[in-house]
Order: structure tokens, then C-alpha cells, then sequence
């Protein structure tokens, strides 16, 4: 059940599919004070109380323990101490001895979340501006939560199959040649690829639509030379655009009136990549309308994949920022610079990077009326991301777009999918990618991925490994990193032999992926989740942070400290731990349930499935097409007869008929020797442990 | 056995006590190349060797997989990315298939220490300048080759006993008055204190060796009414000296040419706290001579304790730093500052603290000569440390002064302890803290800590209190934390009880933890090792990176997990889990060797000890002075009889006669009960698990 209240105007952020009534009386669970604008929500935590949710976040899957506040950032440094990321999804489902409850914050401005920090025995949630829907989800399981509450905000975007292979991306490379020289160095290898993605360098001067016709002669030729080898090309789009009189995109943008003005009504001027830029306003449908347009020609030369970034949005500086930089700097020139003027100073040039003083610079047009950015602005990439999907399904009609946004508010959810951000090449940031990808999982956003190898300092070949064997899991596997660092592609390593190995158990399992990724899509499930939603009763399990339940079948417990030859793994139950090396050498060790220690070698790492269940692998390959359907090995440990649901489909339409892409596999032990057998499907169940 | 061999013209960094003869040959293990200035030592690694060392440093206790930069540098945030910290400590120890050696590289400029970093495959070591001593050390065990090195380096200093008592600090304390408060929040609650500690506040206008009379009226009356408490002060100072025509210091330090020169002779002027300042040479003897003299009108009026800071040096921005950034942004004033022009105005500002441009502008004398500070940048801190030591030893000649310092290199451990920097109110530096601990051990810094609690950012009450329970056994015990942050004395909390208790069981095991830091000190032994150090058979221990030995009986495992519950530990033998609660109230544990998953509740924490050993605890105390050495509880698992062996003495004389102050306690083990017996002591062996 899910009850909705209301405090001040909410606007319509469109995070919901479904208009719930609006309920009188006291809101449960909560306690509601006022103090001016701001509304506050609490309520008492009791000692074992654990909060999930938020989305992509810091810290722990348990919430508990920090000050969390929505407000969408373009912060690279995901430090521990850190109260904002990309995205909002105002999500928080809370578990204790009094049973589990749900709370969402259908709010697009600031909203704090201080989940113990002030006190460690409250929750205390305040919308900064008041204006908002609450709607709070009871039910009798986290699961039934997050179902619940999935349900009223829609099924999610789903990819094609192909946006589920592998992506090879840098910010750097710059020409049609550095990407052939990419698609060359894994094809000679046989190293698995599907798709090449390029950051802002393939545009004209950082011009939104444009590409350096020096760096791309002939784009159309140049995709289809690519796709003739089973790649796919995804560019970079920025949310600002140049200010650049001449631009076809700014020019028609200004002639329509489609860039955020000022309240004095000027266009506001803020500075991204280009230098000074405009900034769409993504609020209205007909700018949107308009800006999916724009990606038509790219689209029409072969373009089949995008990703939108810097739509927080990122503002490098204002005009008026940056012209009170130099005021302070010009204040201070001469004089003896002590310590508070020294910090002032430093502050006066990093601090104009996304200043709250810009956000409240600019205005979007609602019902035909100005309101301040800053009251909406966690909808901005949202909005960005709709009209880019509206775009690319204008193209392509019936068939699913490959889009991730950087930037990103519950209802984005159902037109793309989004990365998880410019991480650092950090081993703490492949626990950090781990935990994010069950959040993000409660809030609708199942295709997600982090920049494997990490994007920003200096990564490393054991990084880059390690990494990728969690990779192998994730909806998006993407390896990304940033202009200046070390170049992170696989082909490059020593052991590129060991990468390429991983990556073939990512083809091998693509098909069990898949069909995890669009049940869950389908049936407001989650393709990963924290232990803590299986496994309610179980305490060790509830508090779980480095492992996740994969489907319904397995687990994943990644090696994410560096130098370690394996690592502590919780089984609340009696699973079949496989240790891939490739997906050919594998070792099948069937486990008990309880604490283990897994020895994991640089070139393994682990798939646990449960005792019962099997999981079907094809034969690595190098592009997702390439993927042999209909011959697969089964993996499990199973004592009788079990049965697995595996769905497929052709890998692009956009309807999806679920009932009707379901091949059941059934699995018969008899004479301690396990058969298979489906409709269509060469089955080898010889990988089938019994006992 | 140490082999010394010389390149180029090594500068007498003060590191080793003995003179070793140069060898000639073929440096041991590496290849030597040379490029310009630069000499590099490499060799190949196996794919199983390990690398230990490297004293204050992030990432793990094993330091393959990364670059590390020595070059003293004031960065407080320890992520994982960073090259260099506050010390240098050029040490590294390999271990692998091939046994154990060592090299440490005696060079007080930057050297790097590429570890698997740029080739998975092999570590080279580059120094910079190319004039260093390099030492190799053979041995046949890792502990071997510490006690070697040791022996060279010379004994670490000696805190006084109440230097291992709690300290509260926090930069903010600005008045006796706010001291006051803070002893009295700790005194009414009964919450353990020994010192209070005070940040930049208390001088006048940030001026080195000034009390400002208004905050601190009598010093001496002031310090005398804390000590009646039982209480000492210990406030900070600066390496830099304002420039501040009119201060006795500077005056003094410009008259006499103290202060460290450009190449023009003029004196070099960089900005830290109060602005413009000045460098005393401490490289020169006069200098810490006269330095170490200013400290005596404090010391004299009571003050027994004082931490040294910014002595890398930092330096905010010199005169000509900051006139090259107004020039960068005067030349980009008014066009159009595109990305890249935007990160150069950025970085003119950011970059223009602790520039390797400014630390090239000054200089030093050495044997009369002027050398460029680069040169032997990384001996600064511990020049000043020493300046400090020799001017504290005059004041109260045959007493050991409680001294620590920010900066430093080897050499310095036989003058002060060090604390570890900067650190972040962050779960993973409950992790580096622990770490650090084991790597100073190597290097002869035996006395360290970190700010427990965290100094940036906003700590919470689990935090302080998870970290608190490490603090237990970490030589320097010191809640400190930024201005502008949480406060996050103890007493303040809504748990205050349960962090008093854990403090009280730093108090019940002082005598066992003093006991085991002046034995390692005294025999060239390390308080806090790795597993590998005790188990290099022992895969598993070897690759251990989040537990430590602890003296000859013990191990310690923290909780460095948020909201989590326990922890997996692993025993390379059998141990007794003492699960405290307090100094009065815990379990004990027989476990065997093995993985275990240990439940610790919040206010719970571990002690591991190894079977056949007991530990003897006093009770708890709310100071040092208070803790009855003479009725001792022994803690332990035992089989038969057996014995330990504990130091103690008067806790201040700074000479240490090691076979005086040991007493033997003997445990006999006869019908299943044990009993104890020592000279002068009551021993309860009630609490001795027999079996």
C-alpha cells in the first residue's frame, strides 16, 4: 500500500506513472515539523534499525550513519565524506524489529537526509523548499517495497542486448583512426567488444551536434565500417550549448527562446567545456522536442548508441561568478594574504565550479511561468535524458536506443540508463560500484555500470583486472578513463591474456544477464540485491556489504582489495562457489552455508549459485551477436529435479512480451546423472554437480 | 648483514647512528641505470613477492601495486591515490620465493618507488637528484631485517608514560577557559585524560613562540592548576616564523641569518598561517640550537609537551607564486576561458601551495655552502624536530618530553614521535591508521597515532567510537579534529558512557602496551607487525592487511565497517578472543586457528591472544599516574605454565636500563587452575582460560 501527502506545491516531477490520491491526516511513521520553507520529517531509530535506498550514494548499502542531501553534482571524488552525487532518487526503506516501511520524496530541490548522523537515533528528512509529495509504502518485505513502489513509477528502460556487451571508452579519443586503432586492438587479440565510446574530443570546438569533419571525414562510412565488424559507435553529449553565434544549435535555440534566462530575461551564461555556453531548458516538451531532433543527423549517419553528460547541470562558472573571483582576488592584491584571506582566496576560484549562487541565477518556464532553477533542479538530466530517448525512438522506431545519462531523478529510469559517474581508479571504488548497483536496482535504474579501471588517476594492471571481474556482472560494462591517465585498454596490458578471459565469461553469461535484466524490468524485480532483502532473518546476512544477490539464483562476492589472494564470503545458505578462469576452466566447489575463506588467484574470481538452482553459460564470444543461444552448459548443485526460466528475445524491439520470450529448461537427476532439456537448445548438463 | 654502496655525493642525512664503509661492486639484486642526474635501481618481481616498507604511506601494508613519491608533503587528503604523505621513510623489504632482503635509500630529495606500478613485473626505484647511500640489508626474515636496519638507525624515542595517556585536541581550543571546559567535561564524567591540546589559536596573530596574554593571562598559574588535575598542556608550533618586524623571533632569527635564503640572498618569504613568513635552516646546528632555546619561556611556565606542524615545510604560496597566478588570471581577464583555460586559473590558485617552484627558490648551508632546498627538502621536519627535542632536554635535563611531529624522516624517531597527519572523520582510516601503525614500527617510529575520530570532515558517533577502540592500543592516544568541524569530545555524546569504558581499557592494558613499546624500542623490535612477519609460511597471514601483532602475546583486528556487527578475522593459531565490553567487563574466547567471523557489537571490541601467553591489565584509570601497577589481572589461554615478562620503570628518566625494570610474571598451571606469581605485584589468574 502506498499512501501519498502533500506539503505546499508540488510540482509534477513525472517520477510517477500512476496519480496516487492524496491522504488526509497525520503521515504515518513520521513526525512533521516547519521552520519557514522547510519541511522536516522524522522518526526514531531503534539500535538495529537499518535504512536502504538513495540510490547512487556513498557509503554503505545500510544508509545509516551520514547526512545525504539531493542536490545533483558533478563531483569526481566520491569520498566517504561526500553528501551529493549525480542523481536524486529520494528513496528510503527503512527495516527494524517493528517491520519494514518505505518513504519517497517526489521533491526536485534540496532534500537532506540525516540518517543518524545528528543523532544517532533519529532520522530526521528536510525538504529545503517545502514543496513536495511524500508518499509512504507499507509492506511486508523489503522486497515488496521496492516492487510496490516500482510498480507506481514504471517499468524500466530497458537496452538492447547489444548495449550489454562490452564498451570501450576514454576521453581522448579524438579521430575516426584512434577508434579503428581501438577496434583493432581487440579484434587482432579476440578480445571481446561491442561498442566504442568517445568523450567531447570528437566535437567541433565542443560544439553540441557538431563532429570535426578532420577528425570524422565521413561519419556514416565510418559506422558503417565499424558495424560491418559488429561495433557500435557512442559519442558524448553535453547538456550546455556553445554560446557561438553561427552554431545551427545555438542560433536556434536563442530564435526560439529555449535557454534558461535570467529574472532580468537574458539568456543565462554559464561556462562548460566550450567557454561560455547556454542552457536548455529540458523542463518544457517543446525544447525537448527540439533537442531530440538535433541528434537526427548523427543518428541517420549510423549513430545508434549516446551518452549524455555534464547535465547536473555542470556549470565550470558564471560571468557573474567568475567576475567576483577577480573581485576577491583584486581585494586582496597587495596586501599580506594571512590564512582566512588565503582560503577565501582559493575558495574564490574553485568554489565558482557549480555555486549555489548560479543555480539560483536561472529560471525554467512551468505552466507557462519562471521558476528558479534552484526549486527543480534535480530534474534537469532527467529531462535531458527524456528528450534524447524521445530522439533516438523518433530514428528508430520500435526499437530500443543504447543511452546512459550521467545525471539522473527517479522517472529517468524509464528512458535510459545512467553510469555511475567520474570515479577514481580507486580498489575502494569497486566496492563503492558493487553497492551502488543494488541501490540503484530499488530505484528503477537497473542498467548501470561504473567506469571499470576507474576514470580519473593513474590505474593499474591489477585494478584493471580485478575490476573487470566484477564488471563481468554489471548491465553496463564499460571501461572509461579520463584525458591524462594512463591508458587503461585491455590490449595494452601484459596480461591482456588474463582480461580477455573475463571478458569471454561476460559473453558466456550474457544470456543469463539478459534475462535477468528484463524479468527484473518486467516484474518491478531487482536483478542485484543487498543480502539483507533475501535473507531478512539472517543477521550476518541483513549486514552484508560486499556481496550481492545476482538474480535468483547467485551471488557475487568481487576481490576488491589489491595484493589479495582471496577473501572472506558469507553463504546464508548452501551455495556451488564457480571459480572462473575463463569460461572454458572453472572449478565447481559446493559450499555450505556459513562463513568461508576463498582463495582467489589474480586470474579468478567467483559466481556463487545456490544450491538447487542451475545457471546456463554459453560459449564465450567476441560481440554479442556472435552469442550461440542454443547451446549452453548448465551450472549448479542440485540434489533433484529443478527447473530455470530463461527469457530472449531479438535484442531490439521495444515491446516486450515476456510470457512469450520464456524457454523454461528443465533439469531431471536420475542415477546421480543430471539431463536438460528445452525447446530449441543443445543442453550439456555435465557441469551439474548432485549431492 | 648491511652492505652500503654511494652514488654521487651523498648528504650525512643523520639517519644511521653507525657509519657503515662503502662497498664496491655491483649493487646486490638491483640493476643500476642512470639517466641525467637520476639513478635507478630495478629488479623483477615475482609474481608471488611482496613488498613491505615505505613507513607513513597510504594503500596497504604490502606496497606493491603503486608509485610512491618520497616528498614531505602537507596533502590531508590520504586517498589512494597519492604519492606522498608528511614523512619519507625509504625502506622497503622484499619477500618472495627467494627469501627476504631490503634497501633503503638514504636520500633526503625526492625519490620514487615505482612498485609494480608502471610493469606489474618489477620495482624501480629512481632517486631524482642521484646522490644517496643505498643500504642493503640480508637477513633470513623480515624481522630479521628490521632489527637490522634498526640497529643502525638507532633507538626510537621514548615518550613519558603519561604521553600515552588520552589527549584531547581540537583546532579551535583558542582560550584556557575553553581547555578548562574540556578537562572538565572529561573530570566530572570520570572520562579518562591525560593532556590537552591546543592548535594555532593560542599565540598571538599565528606568531611561533607568543601565548596571546588575553587568552592565556598566567600560563604557569594555568599550567600548574591543570597539573593538579593530573593534566598537561600541549600546544603546537609552526615551522614558519610571520614576518613581523618587531617579534622577538623574527628579529632575532633575521639579525643572526637564520632564516633560510633565496639565491639573490635575500631572505625567501612563503605564506602559511599568518601570512607571510620565514624558514629557520634547521639544517644548520646554531639554528636548531637557537630555535629549540625559543621554546624555553613556555616550557619553563609549566608546558611539557608540544607537537611540531607545517614542517615540510608548507608553504601556502610565496610572494612570487602568488604574483604568477594573479598574472594567469590578469591574462585571461575578460576573453572567453574555455576547459582548458579554466583548469589553468583553477590550478594558478590551487597549485600554487607547496610548489616544487617555490621549494627550488631557497636554500640551505650545508658545511658552509648554500644547497637548494629541493635537494634536501624531505630533512626539514625532522631538523625541526630535533631543534625541538634538544630544546626541551635543556629545560628538564635526564626527562623524556612528550614530542611529536608532523613532518619527518629516519633519524627523527630518536627525537619525537610523529603523529599521522591529517586525516578524514572517514571508516577507511580506521583501516590506514592501523597500517601506518605496522609500516612506522619498521622505520623506528614506534610512537604514532592518528587523529582518532578524524581531523576533516564531520565525524559521527560510531565513528569516533570504532575508532576509539583501535585507539586503545595505539601508542599516541589523540582525539583531534579541524575548526569548522563536529565536535567530537567524548564527553559530548549521547553514548559517552560506552566511549569511556573503551578508554578505561586503554588505561587497564597501559602497563602491558608501555611495557611492549619501550621493549621494542630497547631491542630494535617492532610493537605492531604484520602477520608476515610472525607467519611468512602462512599464505593467508602474509596477505593479512587488517590485523597487526601486537608485542609478543596479542593481535588486534578493529571493526573499520560502518552499522556493521563483527568482522571475519583470521588466527594463524590459536588464540583467546577477549571481547571487551570494558576494563571490567568482556568475554573470553578460546578459538583455533582458522577464518572466524566474530560478532562485536558496538560497544564491543577484540583482543586476540596467542595461546600459551597471558596478558596482565590493571583497572582502569582516569590518568596514567592513577594506574595501580601492582594488582594485575592476567588474561590468557593456557596449556601448562608459563611466563611474561613486563617493563616498567618511572615513566619519565630518558635513560632506559631494560634488564632493571623487567619483572617476571610466572603462571602455574596445576589441577586446571593457574596462579600467578611476580614480585611487588596481587595477581588475580582467575581470568586464565586453562586448556
Amino acid at each position: 500500500m502506498i499512501l501519498r501527502y502533500d506539503f505546499g506545491h508540488p510540482y509534477d516531477t513525472g517520477a510517477l506513472v500512476e496519480q496516487l490520491p492524496v491522504s488526509d491526516g497525520p503521515v504515518p511513521h513520521f513526525t512533521v515539523s516547519r521552520k519557514d520553507a522547510q519541511v522536516s520529517f522524522s522518526v526514531p531509530l531503534g539500535e538495529e534499525d537499518m535504512i536502504f535506498g538513495l540510490g547512487q550514494a556513498v557509503r554503505g548499502l545500510n544508509k545509516r550513519g551520514h547526512r545525504y542531501r539531493a542536490w545533483n553534482s558533478d563531483d569526481f571524488s566520491h569520498t566517504e565524506d561526500k553528501a551529493s552525487l549525480y542523481g536524486s532518487h529520494n528513496l528510503l526503506l527503512f527495516t527494524g524489529r517493528d517491520g519494514v516501511w518505505g518513504a519517497y520524496f517526489d521533491d526536485p530541490g534540496a532534500v537532506t537526509f540525516d540518517l543518524g548522523y545528528t543523532r544517532s537515533d533519529e532520522a530526521v528528512i528536510t525538504s529545503e523548499n517545502g514543496d513536495l509529495s511524500v508518499y509512504i509504502i507499507e509492506g511486508d518485505s523489503l522486497t515488496d517495497l521496492v516492487k510496490q513502489f516500482r510498480r507506481v513509477i514504471g517499468k524500466p528502460y530497458l537496452p538492447p542486448k547489444w548495449g550489454m556487451g562490452y564498451i570501450q571508452s576514454r576521453w581522448g579519443y579524438v579521430t575516426a583512426d584512434d577508434l579503428r586503432e581501438v577496434v583493432r586492438g581487440h579484434r587482432e587479440k579476440h578480445i571481446p567488444l561491442d561498442t566504442v565510446s568517445m568523450d567531447i574530443d570528437y566535437m567541433d570546438d565542443f560544439r553540441d551536434f557538431t563532429w570535426d569533419a578532420k577528425k570524422f571525414p565521413d561519419l556514416k562510412a565510418f559506422t558503417d565500417e565499424l558495424r560491418a565488424d559488429h561495433i557500435r559507435v557512442m559519442p558524448i553529449m553535453d547538456a550546455g550549448v556553445k554560446l557561438h553565434p553561427g552554431d545551427s544549435t545555438f542560433d536556434a535555440g536563442m530564435e526560439k527562446g529555449y535557454f534558461c534566462k535570467k529574472a532580468d530575461g537574458e539568456t543565462f551564461v554559464g561556462a562548460v567545456w566550450p567557454g561560455k555556453a547556454v542552457f536548455p531548458d529540458f523542463l518544457r516538451e517543446e525544447v525537448r522536442q527540439w533537442f531530440g531532433d538535433c541528434y537526427r543527423p548523427m543518428l541517420e549517419a549510423g549513430v545508434e548508441a549516446i551518452w549524455n553528460d555534464m547535465n547536473e547541470p555542470a556549470i565550470f562558472y558564471s560571468v557573474e561568478g567568475l567576475q567576483a573571483a577577480y573581485d576577491k582576488a583584486d581585494s586582496l592584491r597587495g596586501g599580506n594574504i594571512g590564512v582566512y584571506d588565503y582560503f577565501d582566496l582559493k575558495d574564490a576560484f574553485t568554489g565558482m565550479s557549480n555555486s549555489m549562487a548560479d543555480y539560483r541565477r536561472f529560471y525554467h518556464i512551468i505552466g507557462g511561468k519562471p521558476v528558479n532553477h534552484e526549486k527543480v533542479h534535480n530534474l534537469y538530466g532527467a529531462m535531458m535524458t527524456k528528450a534524447t530517448a524521445q530522439g533516438m525512438k523518433a530514428v528508430r522506431p520500435g526499437k530500443r536506443p543504447l543511452l546512459f545519462s550521467r545525471s539522473s531523478f527517479i522517472g529517468a529510469h524509464r528512458d535510459g540508463g545512467i553510469w555511475q559517474g567520474d570515479n577514481f581508479a580507486w580498489w575502494s571504488h569497486i566496492l563503492l560500484n558493487l553497492k551502488e548497483l543494488a541501490s540503484l536496482n530499488m530505484v528503477g535504474f537497473l542498467f548501470n555500470g561504473a567506469d571499470l579501471g576507474g576514470f580519473g588517476a593513474n590505474t593499474t594492471e591489477d585494478l584493471v583486472l580485478r575490476w573487470l571481474q566484477l564488471g563481468v556482472f554489471t548491465p553496463i560494462m564499460r571501461n572509461h578513463a579520463a584525458m591524462g591517465t594512463r591508458d587503461q585498454e585491455v590490449y595494452r596490458f601484459r596480461n591482456w591474456e588474463t582480461m580477455r578471459d573475463v571478458l569471454g565469461v561476460r559473453y558466456a553469461l550474457l544470456l543469463y544477464l539478459y534475462s535477468e535484466l528484463v524479468k527484473a524490468a518486467e516484474t518491478d524485480g531487482m536483478m542485484f540485491r543487498p543480502l539483507a532483502f533475501d535473507y531478512a532473518d539472517d543477521e550476518v546476512a541483513c549486514r552484508t556489504e560486499d556481496q550481492l544477490m545476482l538474480g535468483d539464483a547467485a551471488m557475487i562476492a568481487p576481490v576488491y582489495e589489491q595484493n589479495a589472494r582471496g577473501r572472506h564470503v558469507y553463504l546464508p545458505e548452501d551455495m556451488l562457489l564457480v571459480r572462473f578462469r575463463s569460461a572454458e576452466d572453472y572449478d565447481l566447489v559446493p559450499m555450505e552455508k556459513g562463513h568461508h575463506w576463498v582463495t582467489l588467484q589474480m586470474s579468478e574470481f567467483p559466481l556463487f549459485i545456490r544450491r538447487g538452482h542451475v545457471i546456463p553459460m554459453a560459449k564465450a564470444a567476441e560481440y554479442v551477436a556472435g552469442v550461440d543461444a542454443s547451446r549452453l552448459t548448465l551450472l549448479g548443485w542440485i540434489e533433484s529435479d529443478t527447473a530455470i526460466t530463461l527469457y530472449d528475445d531479438d535484442g531490439e524491439s521495444d515491446t516486450i512480451d515476456l510470457a512469450a520470450g520464456l524457454t523454461e529448461i528443465t533439469v531431471t537427476v536420475k542415477d546421480g546423472q543430471a539431463t536438460a532439456e528445452a525447446e530449441g537448445k543443445t543442453l550439456d548438463a555435465t557441469r551439474i554437480v548432485i549431492g
